[in-house]
């Protein structure tokens, strides 16, 4: 019973985990996609950074076109973690992604909340408000990295 | 008056030229940008076609899904082939992509038409009409990468 059980569980782990994984025709898409997708939208975020900074002048249509893919980009890299891409590439994600996957999927979808956010308050118009948020999901980038990604 | 023309034409092409290469720190942020949304637009792509080819089943939500990021990825690229972003990293662009800007953004105008019409056939629900647009897309693909991208 204990066995079946066991079985059981992992059956459904399986199945949970297949669409996920059979997405990609090997781990090293997988890595190359999700270091992709993170970094296109890194580029958008520091565009708004460079606004909510001061470092370029605040442009509220910028803004909200960068937000928007940002918002959009910040769905996609999560399905390349799946089981076994862990290694294929060079990679600076931690044994605890997949260790700790509970808590893994907290910071991500919080950070998907975050740039959702982002995308709202960048269609105010209001740089203050731009601000707030930019630093909000800053942080919550940050949280994640501390956490799962090795320097 | 000749030379008064010449420099007037050559600063209004650097005016229309800053914005695009002012949005990357250096040319590597560029190139790796580009390649970057190119694969992970090509990730999403490569599903639709396993789909319109039979490879796997066909999934009509899966297809809208997919469509939907290779619409928005695919808007994405061209802002990485700004002036002095042909070497930094190991790239295929071909100088072509500089020396006939015009005939590039035509290509590259192309499929970002052929990929939102790719979106509207995924949302027929209808798989001859997604493997059609698949195949009209991929064509488009195809033509751009034989006339401005090295093998």
């Amino acid at each position: 019973m204990k066995l079946a059980a066991s079985l059981a569980i992992a059956a459904a782990a399986c199945a949970l985990a297949a669409p996920a994984s059979a997405q990609f025709a090997k781990p090293e898409d997988a890595i190359k996609y999700r270091q992709s997708a993170l970094f296109v939208m890194a580029q958008h975020f520091g565009r708004i950074g460079a606004m909510a900074n001061g470092r370029v002048p605040y442009d509220a249509k910028a803004a909200v076109d960068n937000a928007e893919v940002v918002a959009d980009m910040a769905k996609l890299p999560w399905a390349g973690f799946g089981p076994g891409t862990d290694k294929g590439l060079s990679t600076k994600a931690k044994p605890e992604i997949w260790s700790e996957q509970a808590r893994f999927k907290e910071h991500s979808d919080k950070m998907i909340a975050e740039t959702g956010k982002l995308l709202v308050a960048a269609k105010t118009n209001n740089l203050d408000t731009l601000k707030a948020a930019f630093q909000s999901t800053a942080g919550s980038c940050k949280t994640c990295h501390d956490a799962f990604r090795s320097q």
